[in-house]
């Protein structure tokens, strides 16, 4: 009997109606004979209007505290879920990410998974029942107090429960039907992937795509947890990541690219006539680091004339921008630079694929494409499976459906379009 | 050190303004010396709209998952009160039932505390911080699974505690200042009682008073706590609950009288020409309480004639007065009896008071009263220390201002009426 992790999300529970209709998915689950775990993310915006009452007693909430109340959203949810599951007449139970045996660090607002003991979901599957999981949460064993555990919360409770469980797969549900080559609203002949892999999925979300969460993924590869996207308001069987040793499982063609990512949320910092010394690129970078900011792209313009000075590029997010770009003003004199430019109209395209590693030739289409396409290109990054380029924003999505086309992309028909993020 | 338990109720933290005011109140109470223990209610309507949020999932909610869904209520309102104490420079931790050693049954809905082991809360005091506890649940030990407690289950959460803990006083925060000598809204020159007993207390809350669950009463005359009622909307030190062995301690003149309840919520249902054998009375009320119906008082006229029948009078709840009519109609051949009839214009009006005991005179001063203000009565019923009359419902102001002031109860003014049932 095989054993399946599903994973719902807000807008896939956001009120009784979409509450039932997931009931009655999860019950076609176990009649097709699997043994069923959901875990389930609180309905709609609770989480937000939970935050924001938070916020209406103070402006900082006392982390233990805060943890408390936000984890009352997947509560809710989960016991409604399994209230509908029993009203249609099957059993189901539900259970807190400290019932679950999610054990995690004590940080609150951003705890890790340390262990993972899921007794009471095996004692509960054993005797038939399908276990409801509140995601997003789990519990301390130092303190004892509940803790939530940030940035790709529910994702990650998801396979953690499915890597303890020994799942046949884990079942990521979304309103989209799965990965797509690339983002419908912009390159309107995406197709939706049948399969890829871990690491082709790892880099198409670190490029921009808005599918799963790097922290799921990464669990996922180091766990081998075969993930599937899938989505919640249609039959499509989805999109399979499977971990890269495992490739030759999946009876797909050996695709040598999987998609093309975009990315508008990036501003392009230059400092030009920096001295060509050693430690001027570590000052910089010391200041961009005491601000907070997460930098992507690095490019050091390579010297051509011996004039002693040189200019670097990097891009950051857009958020970070002006604070960045104020550090660096008030070290002027000490960094020596000539000039500095802020350039916040720039967009990040990336083309991913595990073929690229084997396959001559993948830079030069990429180029040419953009060539006949008209497209400039502004800085260039790469990685084993991945090659960036960055230009205009207001170009990117020509750059993309360019880059897509020329790849052998396209599919026939345009993709239908969903409301949502595809998150 | 002395140790005070505090409960709010829903309408104090109703929104994120009553719940700081809640909050400074808890820090006066921890800064005048005392160690403070909170338990606190869902904010406002929460309870009532969860209930309906199931009802849109199914009609019968699993009751396991039901106690799930409703008890996040109590963990918002109790995480908002901690992070409120919090921020204004107090230590404040908050703890589910669970947390806090609420030991229970496995009944859902309707859950009785077996056991309180407050360890945590111990502990929280130990190092200066204030406990807030989330009411009406607990946790089955035999399931694990989280209970909420029925009826008066909050009130109960905190005298509980106060039992455990050995609390020198049980404050209930209500919205009206303490217990009245009656409801101000019928009688406006009733006064605040200082202090009564708690036999007086669950004699009032019996006969339709509106202050205190019965329950709480009860548990608190059972394990020597007392409790004290008092408004978190004023400063008026409320009204003090104690046990009647206790009585001396209180400064209080000895009063005869402690108030005069009413209750609008019954019916009256009449069996004419019952025959007059042994087992008539067990027919009728075999039937009322196969209906689920709590008959309050019974009145079986005294024979005068030798004709073989008799009538018998009784109260219930006017819910239930439709279903217990139809069902002793459906029996009416099997029970012989002449007439039904069912009367759901009546009102009951209660005398409480210790002192009736050893005060000769207290039925002649009533009837005397109803008699001065024109007012018939239609049943009668005593106890060791309450009388309670029946009589046409729109007669039952009068009837409880007659006998206010007969028994000296009158105020100089009248009482300041708030909004609120006064619960």
């Amino acid at each position: 009997m095989s054993l399946i992790v599903q994973k719902y999300g807000g807008s896939s529970v956001a009120d009784a109606e979409s509450i039932r209709r997931v009931a009655k998915r999860i019950i076609d689950t176990k009649r097709a004979g699997n043994d069923v775990v959901v875990t389930v993310s609180a309905m709609g915006d609770t989480t937000d209007e939970l935050i924001d009452l938070a916020h209406e007693i103070t402006p900082i909430p006392d982390p233990r505290e805060f943890d408390m109340l936000v984890t009352t959203g997947e509560r809710i949810s989960m016991a409604l879920l399994a209230m509908a599951i029993k009203s249609m007449g099957y059993d189901a139970r539900s259970y807190t990410g400290s019932q679950a045996g999610m054990l995690t660090t004590s940080n609150h607002g951003d705890a890790r998974i340390v262990d993972v003991t899921p007794g009471r979901i095996r004692t509960a599957l054993d005797e038939g029942a399908i276990a409801i999981v509140a995601g997003f949460q789990g519990v301390s064993p130092d303190t004892k107090d509940i803790t939530t555990l940030g940035r790709g919360g529910s994702d990650t409770t998801a396979v953690a429960l499915a890597a303890a469980l020994g799942a046949d797969k884990c079942e990521i549900y979304t309103d989209v039907d799965g990965v797509f080559t690339a983002d419908p609203r912009i390159v309107p002949k995406a197709r939706k992937i049948d399969a890829l892999s871990s690491e082709e999925t790892l880099e198409l979300a670190a490029s921009g795509a808005k599918v799963l969460h790097i922290r799921a993924v990464e669990y996922a590869r180091r766990q081998g947890v075969t993930l599937v996207v899938r989505s919640s308001f249609t039959n499509d069987p989805g999109t399979i990541v499977y971990h890269p040793d495992r490739a030759e499982e999946f009876p797909v063609e050996e695709a040598t690219i999987a998609g093309v990512a975009h990315d508008l949320s990036q501003a392009k910092i230059t400092v030009v006539g920096v001295p060509d010394v050693p430690g001027s690129a570590a000052a910089i970078f010391g200041l961009v680091a005491e601000q907070g900011a997460n930098i992507d792209m690095i490019v050091q313009n390579v010297q051509t004339q011996n004039d002693g000075v040189t200019d670097i590029s990097f891009t950051l997010p857009k958020a970070y921008a002006d604070a960045v770009t104020r550090a660096i003003e008030g070290a002027h004199e000490r960094l020596g630079y000539e000039q500095l430019r802020l350039d916040d109209q720039i967009g990040k395209v990336s083309l991913v694929g595990a073929g690229m590693r084997s396959n001559i030739g993948v830079s030069s289409t990429l180029f040419e494409a953009l060539r006949d396409a008209g497209i400039n290109i502004d800085m260039i990054s790469t990685s084993e499976i991945r090659i960036s380029i960055v230009t205009r924003a207001d170009l990117v999505p020509d750059a993309a459906r360019a880059i897509h086309a020329a790849f052998g992309l396209d599919g026939e028909s345009e993709a239908v379009v969903y409301a949502g993020t595809g998150r």
